[in-house]
């Protein structure tokens, strides 16, 4: 089997399930290396996953001639560096969201891959979900005629501890978890949003304040075919990891999401007891492995990636704005994507 | 036992369901009469009722000695006059909502209740619905914290004739339905709201666009004491008639709401399928009665009522900010209520 | 309008909600009286519903000449005695389910009835119901295919008093509880059971067991078409109020039940907790209010009941062959019905 | 790593997946060959999961010496001979349910792993779902009480074809299905299962009616402390594969079981739809690779299996039990398991 050979940068939480599913869940897939700025824990990562090559940097990674794709997990801060690095290597990219933390990066990026011809596939995991997929299938089949409303909801289980927001790594709320939603809201609508509305707070993480943070934040939408829309995102909801959207059309609605971890009940006293889902790796563990899939699949098969550099922009874009809306305490109009 | 005699006002849909509930399933009230400015109307429900005398007029109703207490269900236009008419006449008041459509209109009514110091009940009835009410409870106990963020839906199952708009009767799709969201959200989070912001749209009943109005809703909201929220309201869903609320707190989070109407299920080769409750006197059905035992209560054991005329005028002029926030582009301030 | 006489005979928490059903609920009957061998539970059932007359025998209430149906809510041990008063003196019948703790008593039943030509409904309530109703209607429809499998659980929340059972007034748990199911069984099926295998035990009871009784037991079933089944009982499971059915069929299955009681859900740190129903007069609610608007239709327009003395005797047999089952230690064949 | 080396014997469906997941998921061992009475398929398993060796029988596989432990997933009928190769070339075995197809395989099984002193852990992965274990552990806490019923329903989604009946090489429903139903009896409520009763039907594949065999079947069950309960299983549910359960205790109950596949659900005119889980290796995806993982682990630090090949023996000895009460139409005692 010609297998593709993927070396991934940045071996956190998320990068290190990455690593994990191209060396073990997807056999046309090698793990040739991995790279992080921790250099012990790049090596450990690849003792656990019994590979031979652990760099400290994505220069040297890239620098492999059996690495033929990479995939970033590093820090939002750090995924335009590391994405204008690998394509200069002439390396297919694989880019976790968001794809920048501001737009200037992100135009900086989409010109490296443009300049250097090579594929970006953004980590838009939620478009593989099985039941997102349905919904996505079921509204172009119609069912639900032509949809109106979009409402999301996406709240963390728990909020990472006040350094995480202080680096200014991983940008706002919004960068890093309501840009889910946003993508979600143009995919599953077809449509572009044109204009947010921001109200947001920092009430159960209350020192983002002095930050001009927040740990709240619900967004209206207006999409450019007239739809609207409502996005709310929350870091610390206690209860579990909560993520759930619908689309109301004209003939029907689509609800995706469920509370349900496990499919066990404990009837007492009191009432009836279920656990939630607590784990974004959990909820979407299928989601992660199919965008893997893709991502290698696209290269394998020589074609252009289903999720794009541009959609991440475009996400990133909606996520400037609804923090710009926050900031100004007004609307905020964005413009039409370039044709 | 000493009965209250009661009259009712207007004997539509809503209007003769209270007539019911009085007449049958409230012992400590006496149904007397009933009034529709459509007499026909009026005379059917009496006989029906069983019981004897229909007017035409609020006036006639209102002059009856033997009425003690007036129902008031006329189209939202005619409440004030309503109100001025049976406060005058010395009755206690129970108003269906929206307490007016305008502030005048509302701050009319209020002061003919000051001044003949009588009563006035406002019909939230999801006040009394034995999920919200345990809602309420589980807050004031403390069990979810501090509330954070607040989230209400109304979608009613099928847009009514355009002409129920044109007749201006009834006011916009917020008068006449996300006033009751908004009245759960002052309620439920024990706060006021300051500042909405409104995208709506006609998309289901497009002619609604040249008579200004939108068949749906998203409105933002931002209280007092910092909690940030959305309301949806939807006219024409279609598959059912869905009210669902949730309020996230710094420890848990608290939704009210089901899709389920009666516990069957059928399971065959495309999936699970159930039927979804269709309208708002079978999904509140005990709130209403609730309502209006407490309404008879309240007056039997001569205390001030729960739900009052300032909660009908607070939710009024959020309903009003939210209309006026559509009407021009931008997030729109209120004014803190009256001490 | 021409209104149904009728007379309520024992008025304990099951003959009480009778009696309101048709005072306050079905405008084509008249509660005239009520009867109870402890007559100041008749006057103050009276009272509350502001009816003139409590008796404090059957003989005395079917002597009235303004009565012109009975229904019978005493305790099963004097269902007989109360049925052949009420026919002797040419009244019809709605008997609360069992019909009678014997064979022969249900005999001397159905006799008394067949020789004065009166009708008799019997109380199975549940064919009322909403959901069951819809059923049975989806069965007819042929959407499950030919029905294979019968299931039925029937769970109340709280053990009675031992006294109840010493009394032996309302036989065992399955001529009190399980009856229900067994009716269930033969309507839903549209078949008879043949032959029935029970194990059963007192656990949470166990001073049932000198009684040569049972608080939990389940009973395998055979159709005389072939089909089978399995009902389960119990009588102290604490959580709640619990009945559930499913029907299995060639192409597909049809399920009965919810534990869920209000629309409200609280997700804290263990996980989400709901309230369960926990009282019959609470999940059958709309099933006891048609049970009897369809008595006094039935009467009203002369035509036979719906739910017959026969479908008692049918389904006592069945509690009989269970009980035997039980103290025999193995399978009880039926006699099939007469035809 | 010191890495177990493990054979699969049989690699039909489910012997396939065994492979994958020791292949992929469990770093700890090394798949080393497969072998299948069908060559080409063996081949083509160890080609997908690129690993060498491919053998078309159990004498070849345990011949190797890099195979420490056997997977064995051949139809059941040669359980028996292939636990006595591996055994008497002393290796570790895992055998898939049901142990084997009568009690004197079942007992020359297990002297075979007695004399050769290895280890046989019984695949009922059930006991590793996430959901099984929680509950097992909730009742293990003392939170429902004692436990009094035992339910449980397996219902699969599409009969076989007659001919994998005809074979022989399965035996019947209660050995292929139920056998998983009486082994979480046996585990859930810490007792043996004293005495059954079987009603079964073919009715959904009538022509196994003149095998002497059945598609449909409730059980019902004595347990030795005194707790009763039922199992049914039904083998052509259609609507999807359905496995629930219910532990009713005297302080609370427990179910394990769930309708819902993917998080979806479209609501149109009609009502809601969800999907509904459709195959065994959906379902209890991470039981098998928990299963496979304990059994690694147990060679691995030498200690005795969980789920015993004397676990395996009780389960059959209540499917045989069930088996003969159909074709006794009478209750069956079991014999008290050997201390």
């Amino acid at each position: 089997m010609n297998k593709l050979g993927v070396g991934v940068v940045g071996v956190g939480e998320m990068g290190k399930r990455h690593a994990e599913n191209l060396a073990r869940l997807i056999p046309t897939a090698r793990l040739v290396a991995v790279a992080d700025a921790n250099l012990e824990r790049a090596r450990s990562v690849a003792h656990e996953l019994e590979i031979e090559h652990a760099h400290d940097s994505t220069e040297a990674l890239v620098a492999r001639h059996d690495v033929q794709a990479v995939v970033i997990a590093t820090p939002a801060k750090f995924h335009t560096s590391a994405i204008q690095v690998a394509a200069a290597a002439g390396k297919d990219i694989f880019c976790e969201k968001p794809l920048a933390l501001t737009l200037e990066e992100a135009d900086a990026a989409v010109g490296a891959v443009t300049k250097a011809g090579v594929r970006l596939q953004l980590g838009f995991m939620r478009r593989y979900d099985p039941a997102y997929a349905q919904a996505k299938k079921t509204i172009e089949a119609g069912e639900i005629g032509e949809p109106i409303i979009f409402k999301s909801i996406g709240r963390d289980v728990e909020a990472p501890p006040l350094s995480y927001f202080e680096s200014g790594w991983s940008g706002t709320l919004f960068h890093d978890s309501s840009v889910h939603e946003f993508d979600l809201a143009r995919w599953l609508m077809n449509d572009e949003i044109m204009e947010v509305h921001t109200f947001a707070a920092a009430r159960a993480l209350p020192q983002l304040t002095r930050l001009g943070l927040f740990d709240a934040g619900v967004v209206n939408l207006r999409f450019a075919r007239g739809a609207i829309g409502n996005v709310e995102s929350f870091l610390d909801a206690r209860y579990g990891y909560d993520v759930r959207t619908e689309i109301v059309g004209t003939r029907g609605t689509i609800r995706v999401g469920s509370l349900h971890n496990t499919p066990l009940q404990v009837l007492t006293q009191p009432g009836s007891r279920h656990d939630i889902s607590n784990h974004f790796l959990v909820r979407f563990r299928d989601a992660y492995v199919g965008e893997m899939r893709d991502f290698v699949e696209t290269i394998l098969s020589d074609r252009p990636p289903r999720v794009t550099a541009q959609d991440g922009r475009q996400a990133l874009a909606v996520v400037l704005a609804a923090v710009r809306s926050f900031e100004e305490s007004r609307p905020i109009l964005l413009q039409a994507p370039a044709p």
